[in-house]
């Protein structure tokens, strides 16, 4: 099991070099960023920075997406975080969420997303590559970087495309039931198309609190309510009922949802939070003691997951990483 | 005399960290970048390297334009460096050249650039802007921060954007005569403008080889071609015989230009490099033994300029920094 | 109050600067180091090194002795990691207890760790010195740092020499009472000698830890006996009755201790520690939960007590600098 | 052939590592620094600063001596240094120069220099070890750490023991016929104790000047004096007309030296230089235009020099270092 942080983009930068080096030497492997650049600050460059700090831990988008920057700016981006860093970058990838949202755009196809992901992972290979109306692009300073890519998914198209074109399944919960019925619709989609794929990554993705339950609930709230948004997407277009795709543990949660502003994206205190119930924010996120911690993340690791990602943004970050340093990653070690 | 260096991006990145170092502890003050993210490195991600390992030196591209990055990515990217930096962070602007010629793309308007530079300026300050159709973008985590932009021009209409909307001009040669006929139109725009102009600084921009006046022309011969580009848009709008405003001087050394290789800009073995003279290279750079380079620096001085840029892409940089840091700095300091 | 950690050097290196940054992003202003070379690694060069990865905070010994390098070494050692770091040095300085116990030697006089604290401000500060037998010392590299001193006392005459000579005085235990009546001897010296006492530093050195308080106990039970050495050679030299000046709340803990092994100094799970009473254990360090730190803090600042330093190596290191960060810290913010 | 600097400890800190950068960019592997801890700064913060900055360049001091720090302080010293930096460290030995000189003691015998350096590596790799009256010292934290020795020497007992007990040879000169004539006697002093010789290396260690002969002479005329110390003890312990073992070329050039003033080791600007003859100077360094710094260490690795380590102590040395990048190193490539 791969142990792994996601910053949103708000935490002081100094603080955020702390954090990541304190997360490399506890055995974190991964430092994600929110890729919301009106939202919160731009992450790219924090990457950067971050990298200057750390030696082996590797880092990326989760989630970027096609629609903000455009492709070649994008892949030279990624390109060189990639080569200044000594090969330390993954992409994650979704169809565009808060950060479109933010400028009043709406999320874009499957079929863009997986169209990106191809085009971009080669121009850092260093392919000519032709995209769009008439941009043929070769970038001469790349060094053949083959960058993972992870895909972020809830609905069927989505899964099939994680499947079919990604290195690695982003799953934005941590309800093992949940994490295996998405990830069993990638991992077969990608069978289909005949991949091989036991080297085929899956992450769960949640807030944790390591601490009293009431506490837990209080900081983590927010979290059903910003997945909320990718189910309401999903009902909308394939059915409440789920119509034998969707399954009712999750849809049910979003009944009673009311709206959403996206200006308290992820942020605990925002108004839209009346809906979630404590059963939906026990089952998507990771609270109490560690012990649950330690309980959960193997049956999570049952149901096929390599990577548990924490959304590092729930208050007392330096305390949630010391403690899943000392009693959490210490059951996972080989 | 503020002395700078510019990067253009082909420097293996731990070499271009230990140039900045060399640098900042020689006295010089800034580090530009060329933003042409298909041709070189994305150059951004490398200042963010570069912030972590210098104190005071400023970094900057040199130039960036508006139309290669949505603005509300340009605002955060440029905001974020700010605020990783403790406020070490200005923007070189221009109408896009190369990074737009290399996508099929032409240079955009002075009205754009002017508007895009008032634009990104008030959102990382941490104002409401509108700007295109129908985006409204407001950035929360802004902190005030007061980005200083430079605008590069050599047309009247863009002389008087600069002076006009700037709080520098870049002029990319060290003609001393020339720079001051630049400079006094953006001044005298500025003024008229009714702005108070006595701050406002001027950049010359150029490439310097010290040694041998043979490498020395073989070194920064690229230069003269790149700016014949420029040169070529002024006269073909302005009138070759210059109709009052453009100089002789500038306009002849483009006679007998055949074409300009975008894949080959700022490359000293590019095939593009016939028609430029000995004159034009030692007119347009600074070459030779270090006196020389002293003594026409006290003549940009005297012209008006308040920073001199030496464009660190001919070979022998460390070498090259290190002469100024000996040689030429101690010459200028107050 | 300033607050400080406290390393005794065996720490993993990155952990360490982690924890530096960590504490200093939290608002720490020191980072003390345990001065014992062949117990633990040698403390300066992993000051040298966390100095490169911080700004603001002070590092220094707690303590060295004047019996283990040759003075002018000593005094070339701290004044150059005074200036590599801008002047973040200062010199904690006791009569050599650890580190020259297990190389087979006694503490020095009070009369010699007077005088050597004198010598090397002075050699520091670029002075020529006579000392010992015959050197002459002046140090032409020096750039007038004055070093601040802190010395560390239990009993009268070390109290004394600390009132008269030091800027800080080190109490290595957190019982308020006992803090106030060695640190009103060390002041009273101070002003008997005719200084000005109103900017002199207390330091409360001692283990804290945050949470259950069985665990708590067991977690830091080696501090009193460590300190138990320091109080065994007080009794024997001024009388286990007190005398007059030594408290039978000091004295009394002792009773019935049996030896101490040096090879397992500070150590939690040395086998001489079985004289230790939980008073004793919650007396002298900081116990329980966040809301007792807090509180007994405040005593001890009502005590006169300057920096609260946490003696940093009971376990569990970044939750602790993390509880404090988070709910201890705030409370002493002007 | 491995290319090496040197500082003496009083270039600023930030240009240290600057510098330190720029070599190990370059190709250098080795940054050794002066270790006398009056004269100049303490080198080993200096080169525990410098390790933060650097990847894979190895440090130690050239040279050190036994009779400075208390043997278990050098051993905690040097082995937390190695351990700090990944095993970067390797130690330079000599019988002690100017670090006690300036403190009016002298030089030790080579014994105990042989003595030191096992003891030192001993203690580093782990080992109970005995020394001087009665100290036993194991130090718990290490490593394992093999800490190669370089043992500096000219005369006849000194070059046995470099052979006899060291990794490598240390001659502090760039005469090819000399060098080889003193290495020669180290490696047979090897073989005839019957270690297999094969791996030995061989460090010729000297400043250079790339540029005009005179001002080279002028900026290097200092080093010849330095070693001239040297030489004086060895013709006064063997006899100035060599005794069949001191070349005349070696002991010709001290006649007419009248004094040395440790207050100005190393210093170009010394009063004592006025014996140096133009011929010594030229043979002792390496001068002139890069190709004769090419020429000369091809005639050194010839006489079987593995290491040829600049002194970078004669002004303009990031120029030095750029030189031998451009124009020297180049030609020593595999």
């Amino acid at each position: 099991m791969e142990f792994a942080i996601t910053f949103k983009g708000d935490i002081d930068p100094k603080r955020t070099v702390a954090l990541c080096r304190q997360a490399e030497v506890a055995g974190f492997e991964y430092a994600w960023f929110f890729d919301s650049h009106v939202l919160w600050r731009e992450c790219y460059v924090t990457m950067a920075m971050c990298m200057e700090h750390t030696q082996n831990m590797r880092f990326g988008p989760c989630v970027t997406n096609p629609g903000v920057r455009e492709w070649s700016v994008a892949a030279s981006l990624f390109g060189t975080l990639a080569l200044q860093s000594g090969g330390r970058f993954d992409m994650g990838l979704g169809r565009g969420d808060s950060s479109r949202r933010v400028l009043g755009k709406k999320p874009l196809t499957v079929e863009t997303m997986v169209e990106f992901a191809d085009a971009v992972k080669r121009m850092i290979r260093g392919e000519t590559v032709n995209y769009g109306e008439d941009a043929e692009v070769q970038m001469p300073w790349t060094n053949g970087y083959e960058m993972p890519v992870w895909i972020a998914a809830y609905g069927p198209k989505a899964l099939k495309g994680a499947g079919e074109a990604g290195d690695g399944l982003i799953i934005q919960l941590a309800d093992p039931w949940l994490v295996k019925w998405f990830s069993d619709q990638a991992i077969s989609a990608g069978k289909a198309a005949g991949r091989d794929m036991s080297n085929f990554k899956v992450m769960s993705a949640a807030p944790v609190w390591v601490g009293d339950m009431e506490k837990a609930r209080a900081q983590t709230r927010w979290f059903p309510a910003m997945v909320g948004n990718h189910v309401a997407d999903i009902v909308e277009r394939y059915g409440k009922d789920g119509g034998g795709d969707i399954p009712t543990r999750l849809t049910n949660y979003i009944e009673g949802r009311k709206g959403y502003d996206y200006r308290h994206h992820a942020d605990k205190d925002a108004d839209h939070l009346g809906f979630i119930s404590n059963d939906i924010i026990d089952s998507f996120g990771i609270l109490g003691p560690v012990e649950k911690h330690v309980e959960k993340i193997k049956e999570l690791e049952a149901a096929g997951v390599t990577q548990f990602n924490i959304y590092l943004m729930c208050g007392e970050e330096e305390r949630i990483v010391a403690e899943y340093a000392e009693h959490v990653l210490p059951h996972f070690k080989d």
